[in-house]
């Protein structure tokens, strides 16, 4: 049986159904039902209307706040439903986001229009030809969508089965339950990132509920080497979005590029995809970036959904809205910032990763806890075995709260001017050491070397004490990073970190800690500490 | 002389010259000089820290509030130094943007921390060291870009030559009094129309008062053809634009593909053009389409401008933010939503543009008329030799008042869900002649055409009178389009028209004027309605 958790929040139109199906959903979950509108009515002694006359709209908004507030303060969670308007107080919606969840019902203004029409109780109805009162939903309805596009999740009320709607309403509770976080990106928008076990099994919920795209409508987007390793995985998803195509890209970052993409936008078209598709990426960074230019272009852009396959993904780029092909003159020179309209960290996945992959996410994790959270980091140091072990509570903090800091990062800087710089702790060295390689080296094993670097190099400028280094050192030794990189020379490093960028080389910008939980940029540096600093994963140091 | 036409407003950082500039540049005019700060000590009789301290911030900006509605109601231009807070109120701002032009004085940190240093006057950074006033300047500048980014155009007073900066704000003034109208897209940001003579040889106080790019970094994007017939045009634009290169597409839609883009893209990634870089867009909408999409695509996003040189491009496609290239399996299959940051519509481009073409532009003219505004259709019923003689004002007017409606229905849906296929009209009908014809006939006539079928079917379903239909085929006649089209039959057409989209065929929407000024969606339209109503346009009509 379903526990509730947290306070359930009913809203939607008139005969939507929310006090029938809310006070059916408090029995089943045994918990307390409230109508705000009739605890209001019944406090005040007075109609609504009559509130509205004698005192004024914005005294009814107040009882309704304080009504709220009151819900939100008691600790037992309830089962609420909203009156029309509630929603539209900003201080209302933040007020139960941060304690409940939003359900709205919905039905087509037929229906709606049909069932009001039944009992003639409505004010605002009475007296319409029926022509007329369905023109008038549709009116209302177009009026207040954004409002109820504040929900966390949409159920029908169309079927007049009431089991059907209550088990909807459960299944996708169940779902939202591993809600992480929300990542509010500059613009107004918002996606959810969930992180769980056996979400893809149970994602026809969460598809439902975010009202994505009608069932024929979705196309799952993996490569050849995802779609064997995750094949039940694949399989589940396809089947759970109304038994839908899948398209492989072939797999490798060399395929990266323009004609990959073509093909998918051959595929997609010859198959009738409109720009109301959704598209669902079963996969790793590479595929995700690709797929998600695909989403961002194809028709002006369709809805997507990410499911990270690998540790990396899920705690790198499935928050901030970066997507791109390389390009033979550069890597991700070609891309859009777009957002995914949800991301599914189903902890399942990471069952079968390589220990090499699951360990290049980790250098990310450990990222997160130098730049911006000593807490954080201090959790990866008492972790250590855990970690390693994947266990699954450990797993789910350490995602949560790596996508948490990156979202809050994004979401002052979506558009990399500033703050978001900080994230590129680690990575300036990293590219060069990958660059070196061809890169043929992993992302993440590069980021943790260039981290030491980077550490090396705020000790040298007197930024940190060597304390500081060492205990970044000893949290990356303990989780098995390699101390050194062959095939290095400070020289060719200092040469390879200018590549990427038109920038001058005494114009470098360099991410350093100042502590275990703050970086800052730092410009101007002389060629001689940086080179200096990169002793710090040489093999034969001589210093 | 440059003659001052609407009050101008100084804004920027102290020190940046807003005072001193100010007064200069009303010396040359012959207009007021006022001191908004000034203006409200002297009144109040006492220094603007005693009114905050005694009255309260709230008070000041009411004062500062009531000052600028005494500016703005006195008819005569003024020249204006508004003081360093009075942007941050949003009915300030909406008021002047109306009534004046709002200038921004810009200079780096270390020239303002120095100039401030020279008379320690300034309340806030008395006492400071200069490292520690550079500090403040660069915090200060950075918290307040947002409300100086409210400049209708910025002007560096970085050099100390007052002649180099007045001319400059002079420049700017004049590029600046043939903007037409703010483009305003959801998301907060908003971009300029210039319609006007001569504004190609004037464009580079445009790019340096919006601030687009450094000097080294613009690229002019057009096509072979193009590039011959505006070659005087696209010499200018060069030499404006700091002698950039200028890339060329090959002429013709069936370039209008991924591969075309990738060859900018490569020309582009090795000239190292980086993501501060700004695409100047020299084309009608085939080239403009695909330039957009690469300034929305090369590095995730670049700035572009522009500068359409066909009637059509003028009053369709530089609004919206609509950009695209074909895919085989479709037309703008492949896009983004994305806006410039100005389109500069010059109209001696249009002193070369053939007879056809110019017909094909005033086809959409004509549709907005119809759509949205009979007081414009009188007009062009009033004045069709004028405009066929291409005479200069009635030019200007026919393409501001259609980029002003473009604006106003895309303002309100920018992503096409409902009122913006108004913009439609014509179009459904249209599309299928061109489908018919192998996309070998041109746009513009196809819509003339489509709207006589439009037209016609809203007559036969009663929603007009036969003379709202005679009004609209007087007009395009009168224009010289043509009345009918070879190759086209009843069923064929209908077929055709259901090509584009995965719609069935009985869930058609037709976009039908209600009167002249006024269209609707009309759906389920029968089948033989919908046949009999091409007979509009077809030369051997039997009925």
């Amino acid at each position: 049986m379903f526990a509730l958790k947290k306070t359930i929040y009913f809203t939607g139109f008139m005969a939507s159904g929310k006090s029938r199906i809310g006070r059916s959903i408090a029995e089943r979950l045994h918990a307390t039902f409230i109508d705000t509108d009739a605890l209001i009515v019944e406090r005040q002694g007075k109609s609504i209307s009559e509130i509205f006359e004698e005192q004024g709209e914005a005294a009814f908004r107040k009882m309704e706040l304080e009504t709220i507030q009151e819900i939100a303060a008691d600790s037992s969670p309830k089962v609420v439903a909203l009156g029309g308007g509630t929603l539209t107080q900003a201080a209302v919606v933040s007020l139960i986001r941060k304690t409940g969840i939003i359900v709205r019902l919905w039905a087509s203004p037929e229906v709606l229009s049909e069932r009001i029409g039944r009992k003639d109780t409505r004010p605002l109805m009475s007296g319409l030809s029926p022509e007329e009162r369905l023109e008038k939903v549709k009116t209302m309805l177009a009026e207040r969508e954004e409002r109820y596009a504040l929900a966390d999740f949409s159920v029908e009320s169309t079927n007049d089965s009431e089991d059907i709607v209550i088990s909807a309403v459960l299944r996708g509770l169940k779902f939202w339950d591993s809600r992480a976080v929300y990542v509010e990106p500059s613009g107004g928008s918002h996606y959810p990132i969930f992180i769980g076990h056996k979400l893809i099994p149970q994602i026809s919920s969460m598809l439902a509920g975010l009202r994505l795209a009608p069932k024929d409508s979705f196309l799952v987007c993996t490569d050849t080497t995802i779609a064997k390793a995750q094949s039940r995985n694949l399989g589940m998803l396809r089947h759970e979005a109304g038994n839908c195509p899948a398209f492989k890209f072939r797999a490798g970052e060399i395929y990266k590029n323009l004609s990959s993409l073509n093909q998918l936008y051959t595929f997609m078209l010859r198959r009738r995809y409109s720009r109301k598709s959704c598209l669902l990426q079963l996969s790793g960074g590479v595929v995700g970036d690709m797929a998600g230019f695909a989403a961002a272009t194809y028709q002006r852009g369709i809805d997507f959904v990410q499911i990270p396959t690998t540790l990396l993904s899920m705690v790198d780029s499935s928050v901030g809205g970066k997507v791109a092909v390389n390009h033979s003159e550069g890597k991700n020179m070609i891309g859009a910032f777009y957002q995914p309209k949800a991301v599914v960290c189903d902890l399942d996945v990471l069952a079968t990763l390589p220990d090499s992959e699951y360990l290049a996410g980790l250098a990310e994790v450990v990222k997160y806890g130098v730049i911006y959270d000593e807490k954080f980091f201090a959790f990866l140091e008492q972790n250590v075995q855990k970690i390693l072990a994947r266990d699954s509570e450990a797993l789910a903090h350490i995602i949560r709260r790596s996508c948490e800091i990156k979202a809050e990062v994004v979401g002052i800087d979506e558009k990399e001017q500033g703050l978001r710089a900080i994230l590129n702790y680690g990575h300036t060295f990293g590219h060069a050491i990958e660059n070196l390689h061809h890169y043929e080296f992993s992302h993440g094993i590069g980021v943790s070397l260039g981290m030491r670097v980077a550490a090396r190099l705020a000790r040298n400028l007197g930024m940190i004490s060597p304390e500081i280094e060492n205990r970044q050192t000893a949290l990356l030794d303990a989780y098995g990073f390699p101390k050194t990189v062959d095939g290095v020379q400070p020289d060719a490093a200092w040469d390879a970190m200018g590549v990427d960028k038109k920038v001058e080389k005494n114009k470098r910008v360099y991410i350093l800690p100042t502590k275990i939980g703050e970086v800052k940029k730092v410009a101007n540096v002389e060629e001689s500490l940086v080179k200096e600093a990169w002793k710090a994963v040489l093999p034969e140091v001589t210093a």
